[in-house]
């Protein structure tokens, strides 16, 4: 539970900071990251740049916020919860009455325990979010409205860290940082990617390179896209979008477009090998950046590999997503399907037999000398293994055809090849 | 309930005619036709005219029939009811015993108060049609049997109506006047049809031209295939031999015999957001013209919208089958049915988005400019569309992915084409 | 029953001769079996030569082994049944203490009452196999081993059988003759191989030549292919490993690797249309020639037609494989089966409808010339197949579609060809 506890702790560190998809918040949380993973670049657009059909907006800056009621009590207080602001909110200070300002007010009268999560990044209006209890307990009279922002010229910021491998084939992993105080959808993405970050920089060897970003949702991979598409679109082979990870009540998976990329394959076979069950959902259940690196025109080999989905969980969007919700064996688990995820990906070559014909594995040592009615689960394995390396099928389609982990047949696979039994091709090479 | 009142009056003023696959019957129903259909021609092929491996044969006219007992009772008579008479029955004026007459005799057993519907299109006989009920009171003793029919050269007539669409690439409405009286196996297709026709002809303006036929079954379509062939394989996009779709008991559906052309995709559509439920039937059920449409060497895309399917209902083929059994909501749901497949093949168009990523629909009114937890219906529908816009598969097919029926989606599409987010392309194609 | 009976007599005839991959056993049963086949050629390859990975290992011969105990009793004798002794057996003559025996018996504790049969092909021991019973009941003191047989340079046998057709193109039998003394997973597969090979001869004219082949299993069949791939894979359109054909509990079916070629059709449309039920296997439950013939390289279009599959019974692989376990019922029943899939080969043709549009049946007197409510089953079949016989498919496949027994379709199909409403193409042909 060691990185368990330790994305836990991170996540606790970064749990104050009121982040936007702008700002000083995106800017001490990548901050913070980078402390942890060296490499990481601090990157920085302008306000003002195009990006596709975007452009990168004013940066918001927020200091403080409250409403106070006529005896001066502060009621509403952003320093207590910086959900309590609207994201993007414009500057104010004024008195009002009650309702005036009931019209900026946001509260869930279904949950009424919970802060929603409002945001108005395009829009320029300015509210406050508070529980329903709460709101329902505000009289009449007259408030003090306070919000010390701006919005102004500046810049989108987002981490890139790139790890190379053997190979200049990428995979990508994208998470995004642009959340105030919430959990499972904010910080489980930044903290399970950090220490994914931290293991792949500690192999030894990768057969990929990876591409790791920490961007604001939507407008940064919109941003990050319309800069990098092309070198994306080349070498990109298979990219998780790494969300809601942090939870412990599930697992998720939430396919590419059309479904059966290499990513696709990869989490699913994490999935059915690493958990014991998991949710099944549909590219029509999409909301995170996957919305934008499997868009008609760019379609990245992009999936989701989840514990409990945004979207499908009740506390979701609200104050209730919090440090409780996640916990250090959710995010462990999150973490886990992941690198198992990638562990088969850098394991998934195409084997093909070298001989016709099964080979005679008793000279090698690797079959049993004297035939009795059974066969041990190992030869049996080994034997189908080399029943269907034809060349055609890489090893994730081998190990499901034969109901077999990828990890564990990877090493299987090995040792064949070592015995000058299998080779490693390009997949459907007709010969050699 | 307007058009399915029409549509029964006109049924009714057609009931008495005694048609068959030739002969003055055929002429009086498309002369009545034509009245309600302006432009449809009245097109005749010699006897003896030679098509594929069929000869279009002697023309039958039929004036009286009965069989008279030796008080001189007419006991069956042609008069009260055209199935009657064995279809092309030769003509005869004879006395004879009732064992002899009673060779001469079919009735339904199982069905004791139906007339059954027979015919002998290519072996000359003569017969008569009766309840088994009045078969089992008749007495031995001597009958006179007396039919006033020929067969003789003369023509095979058909009904031709051409209504040109902006394309030449065509839609073939298929239907059969040739069974005397009868309701829902008869009638019901041609007078459909005929509505069908006056709402294409009322459209301002249709994307398909639109080649309306009524013809004899069988010999009909062999004669048209056999002169029209080669226009229609190259121009016809969908078709739909519309019979049975007059009674109130079900919908059902006949694919093509390959199933899975534009025709079905459509029809299956109209369907599914179209009715509560439907039957589905496989072509192996066969039994209209779409066994020569969608013959080997023809293949043309044809496929069947009705209510409840010939041979699957008891009345089938007998007199029971009669203008009780078809009523004015029975029509107008089979009336609807081919209208909304026929809307859905014109609003079929194959959109692919214009931008990279998902366009910023907020800075165009098209979205909620405040994120909360909620998005409306419609603008998931929108998100939806654009995600699979991508130009390599049609509107029917996005709007089954996205479960939403396609004559709403299509007033979607458009928006987003004037909104230039989409545009129209030939399926498929790579890029403009 | 005849044929059952026969080959019930040859299985008694052959069941007492102590086969094995190599050695006088082999050819003592395949001088037995060419008395039945004519034509059937003995072939000989030289101990040490080469095929693919493998070496033709040196013949053994076993003449006599047992074990005594003090008092001079054989408590365990060859000459009672040949799987007493571990196959490859390497000579001695020796007294030991119990304890030192005890390290080469082989008992099955939870079949006390059966011997095991165990072989060690590849690595040089000895060994006794006998019933878990007799072996508790053993005691401790001195016993006599005594092993008269030799292992050393020699042949490894098989039959070879090729019967011409019309066509170059040919159909492989396989089956093995390399255990000693067992019944359904041994000899049921020769001697329904046997009666096969007499009713192919018999035949006045077959479409395809058939290469029927009497091997020891995996050595046998590397031999075969190392000396004859490539014509093998030039001619074979269909194969059948034969075993395990004789007992009377169940039809089985394990597809080649891939599954869908020619065999695999025809042997499930055989068993579909030719027994009441039957097991699916999955290629991941093989375990004879087929892990050859199917291996990558190789990919030869083999499957496995079978009564009670091997490794899926109690008695397999035991002494209670004997001549109870299989019956003149269960070889007829494995010996049908096969003849049914053989004979949807010789009538697999690919039939297309010559004429556009239906023809007229009637005419030709292949139709009832009054139409009525009802058409008759062989009306409709008729119209099916002319509906189906487009070319693109051969006559398996339209059957399947339309739920009819090839055997029964190539009748009618034949009739159709004689109308000249059907002619025979190549698969696929787009006209002629």
């Amino acid at each position: 539970m060691l990185t368990g506890n330790n994305m836990h702790k991170w996540a606790t560190d970064l749990f104050k900071i009121c982040r936007s998809i702008t700002g000083p918040g995106v800017r001490e949380t990548l901050s913070y990251l980078s402390k942890l993973i060296p490499g990481l670049t601090i990157n920085s657009v302008p306000s003002g740049t195009k990006a596709f059909d975007w452009t990168v907006p004013d940066e918001w800056t927020i200091r403080e916020a409250y409403i106070e009621d006529e005896s001066g009590n502060r009621i509403v207080d952003f320093n207590n919860n910086n959900l309590h602001v609207v994201g993007y909110s414009t500057p104010i200070d004024q008195w009002m009455e009650f309702e005036q300002l009931d019209a900026h007010l946001h509260s869930l009268p279904e949950q009424p325990n919970a802060i929603p999560y409002i945001t108005s990044y395009y829009s320029r209006r300015w509210g406050f979010c508070l529980t329903h209890e709460q709101r329902q307990s505000l009289k009449s009279g007259r408030y003090r409205v306070y919000i010390d922002s701006d919005i102004s010229p500046g810049v989108l910021n987002y981490g890139e860290l790139v790890i190379t491998g053997e190979s200049k084939e990428e995979i990508l992993l994208s998470t995004y940082i642009c959340h105030p105080s919430m959990g499972n959808n904010e910080l489980s993405g930044p903290v399970v990617t950090t220490a994914l970050a931290q293991w792949l920089t500690s192999l030894e060897q990768r057969k990929y390179t990876y591409r790791i970003i920490f961007i604001p949702e939507t407008i940064g991979s919109i941003v990050y896209l319309s800069k990098h598409f092309k070198h994306l679109k080349k070498y990109t082979v298979a990219g998780f979008v790494i969300t809601c990870v942090g939870d412990n009540r599930a697992y998720s998976f939430l396919p590419s477009r059309k479904g059966g990329t290499l990513a696709d394959r990869a989490a699913e076979h994490s999935l059915k090998y690493g958990v014991e069950s998991y949710d099944y959902y549909s590219y029509l259940d999409r909301g995170s950046d996957e919305r934008q690196y499997c868009s008609p025109g760019i379609d990245l080999p992009v999936c989701s590999l989840m514990r409990s989905k945004y979207a499908t969980y009740p506390e979701y969007h609200t104050s209730l997503d919090d440090l409780e919700l996640i916990s250090p064996e959710g995010l462990e688990g999150g973490y886990n399907i992941l690198k198992k995820a990638i562990e088969i990906l850098e394991f998934n070559n195409c084997y093909k037999a070298i001989l016709p014909c099964e080979p005679q594995l008793g000279k090698r040592g690797l079959y049993p000398t004297m035939s009795t009615v059974k066969t041990t689960e190992e030869t049996r394995t080994m034997m189908n293994l080399l029943a269907y390396a034809d060349g055609s099928i890489d090893l994730i389609e081998i190990a499901n055809i034969i109901d077999e982990d990828v990890t564990a047949l990877y090493t299987l696979a090995e040792k064949l090849k070592s015995a000058e039994l299998l080779k490693i091709v390009n997949k459907n090479d007709s010969d050699d």
